[in-house]
């Protein structure tokens, strides 16, 4: 399976998303963890993308750490042919996809399918003037949107921050260059200066909370990280519309691989400045990805239409589903053993089901509650489980982030394993 | 055509590739020009992406400011079927291509095929030990390089430098977010500082010449630019065996929708920084960009293979030919009218095509020679040809970069303007 042992190796090439502000953050993770990992290897490539997963020896260790989403290989295994595409040799060799929009390397047909799919779930404002912005996955449009925010010809880098936990990512993402725009600042709920972006992640990572901006000022913008704001996750509650919303299909439909986001923006020149970052550090985004999803997405959406009656074909449907039964065995397996927590379970209407719903998180923000357990992250490498500490999200060291998103092997194990530890 | 109208209002969007070094570099470029070609589109998005390019009226602007190389579409069209690739809608979930190895998303098959292409022209080393990092275009990998090859802990950012006539983007790109590790420090053979960092492009983006590094020190570091070191461009003379060689897909086989670079890096901690960079900038680079640039080689490889004798489908054949009979019509307009000159042809022993050759650059480096006229750029806008000025190379004003990639129609439209022009 992808996220076993395999990814774990990987994850030793990743540094640690820690929170230096200075310097180059490229050191290697713990190798203790890495060589261990590495020696149970045998199948490099086994079951990496879509081959049949191997079985999980029975001291293998799981790599939950990263939010790798190859719980969805199953459903589009079942869509089968319809959501395949065939691109010619011949097709996409120009820099530009569409010069007259201000976004000149969006492909109208992604733009039209990313309209459509908001529509269709109603989860974010996508018509009263909202530009699109393409980029290499959210990862690429987050920069962009600091950039595009950060006030020119400013004395000294605006700080930028987020209430803790925080996604583990944002410090190291702001400060990979160290920019004179923008500087990593820390918790929100600890800053004290005044001209600020704030990044709102919400459903948030790692603990799935609701949130809005904690702080605002007359020199406060925001960054709205909407990627789990979809019914599979959470209830959908209104059509957000904020200044800037982040997405990215790997939440969405599951494919992490073609690196592909989206940015609703509000203001054209803010939308153009995102577009100039994403020209230059890259001259745009992958053509190819952007026609393969504009067809995945076009199958989501198709499934919900008139005259289709085939419900494997739901996207949500099949999400929301697996994401309530892995929930629900997870709370029990947790409640039985008495040495976790989990946040508390959460409910909404969501005006996509017309129904009250559960959050069921793509991510567990699970405590440990054994007494003498300083360090979750360390205890649950005993047991073979990696998952990400706490503290790297600015918080408790006695949570850990578990992703919920892998193939039912794997969350089988972890079950399995959680369940044993009393 | 992809660009005559089109690109030229898209370019709009895109901040002219000036040298600022501070501040933000999103401003419009010249309004006139952007106005007086978006007035004159009438179809948007014809000729955009593979369909038939759309006649050139006679008052048309023609824009060839960019190095977009439309031209290969004719030769991927003749290729046809083979050359198409299907991808299932259940593929590319994971975010990891390879964990076993170093660069944990490049794809096996394309590492394979990027070697198996550079051992069948001999442009590069690829043995060795060399490490093959993949990209987001060449432009994120020279980023990476720069992180990479920026020295931990300095005082201030190390001077990034070009000898002029030096590729207008390294500028911008350099300085997009103000990094605190390197900076922007132009002109190499005006430079009079100790550590720094050499961009070396060979054949030269303007003006096609072959180089090596002018600085040399102990405290020194090069990255090399080899994105033309390309048969159909310049004579191969051996196998380069650089530091960090940076090659991409768009001028080797004409995919520059796929925004897909390649680096050969000899050092493996060099190596693991630029991963490191390429995973914080955007998690890894697009699968299905990956997977299709993988068939596109197999395809250019296969065609000089034992058994293939179907030479209409060997690409360095045709980029060649193709490549001659522009230049030679460029040259015989530009003789004839008096009013420009070219940098003399240069030749060589080839070791690809085993005979001497002559260079056949992919850009025109233009040099008005008509008294009075100061900006080449400015005057050719006058006859309804985007170019870009050479003052945005460090250089002359009185040159122009015009790119040699576009397809027919527009070339044979440029050869007609400036015949005319006496």
């Amino acid at each position: 399976m992808t996220c076993l042992l395999v990814p774990a190796v990987a994850c030793a090439a990743r540094a640690p998303a820690g929170h230096k502000t200075t310097g180059h953050g490229h050191q290697q993770p713990k190798i203790g963890v890495t060589r261990g990992v590495r020696s149970k290897v045998s199948a490099a490539r086994a079951g990496m993308d879509g081959g049949a997963p191997p079985a999980i020896a029975p001291d293998a260790v799981i790599n939950l750490e990263l939010g790798d989403p190859t719980m969805y290989e199953a459903f589009w295994r079942e869509v089968g042919e319809r959501a395949a595409v065939a691109i010619p040799g011949w097709s996409g060799m120009s820099y530009f996809s569409n010069a007259q929009s201000l976004c000149w390397f969006l492909d109208p047909e992604f733009e039209r399918e990313v309209r459509r799919v908001h529509r269709l779930v109603g989860n974010a404002a996508v018509d009263d003037g909202y530009h699109l912005v393409v980029g290499t996955g959210a990862t690429q449009l987050f920069q962009a949107a600091m950039y595009a925010l950060s006030p020119a010809g400013a004395q000294r880098p605006v700080g930028v921050v987020s209430p803790a936990p925080y996604y583990s990512s944002y410090p190291p993402q702001t400060d990979l260059l160290l920019s004179g725009f923008y500087r990593w600042a820390g918790d929100a709920n600890a800053f004290d200066g005044d001209a600020h972006i704030e990044l709102v992640c919400s459903p948030n990572n790692p603990d799935g909370a609701i949130r809005e901006a904690v702080l605002s000022s007359e020199s406060s913008k925001a960054i709205h990280d909407l990627v789990y704001y979809w019914p599979q996750y959470t209830p959908i509650t209104g059509a957000a519309a904020h200044d800037i919303m982040l997405f990215t299909m790997s939440k969405v439909t599951g494919h992490a691989g073609a690196r592909l986001g989206w940015a609703l923006v509000k203001d054209r020149d803010v939308a153009k400045k995102m577009v100039y970052f994403v020209d230059r550090s890259t001259i745009g985004v992958s053509k190819d990805s952007q026609v393969r999803a504009a067809k995945i997405l076009a199958v989501v959406s198709d499934a919900y239409g008139p005259g289709e009656d085939d419900t494997r074909l739901r996207l949500f449907d099949f999400a929301r589903r697996r994401m309530g039964e892995r929930w629900r065995v997870l709370r029990a397996s947790v409640a039985a053993t008495g040495a976790f927590s989990l946040p508390e379970e959460t409910a909404g209407y969501c005006n996509f089901t017309k129904q009250t719903v559960a959050a069921y998180p793509a991510f567990a923000w699970l405590r440990c509650e054994k007494a003498g357990v300083e360090e979750c992250a360390e205890f649950l490498r005993g047991h073979s489980i990696v998952a990400r500490g706490g503290e790297q999200f600015g918080g408790d060291a006695r949570c850990v982030r578990v992703n919920m998103l892998d193939r039912d092997s794997v969350f089988d194990v972890l079950i399995q394993r959680l369940s044993s530890i009393t």
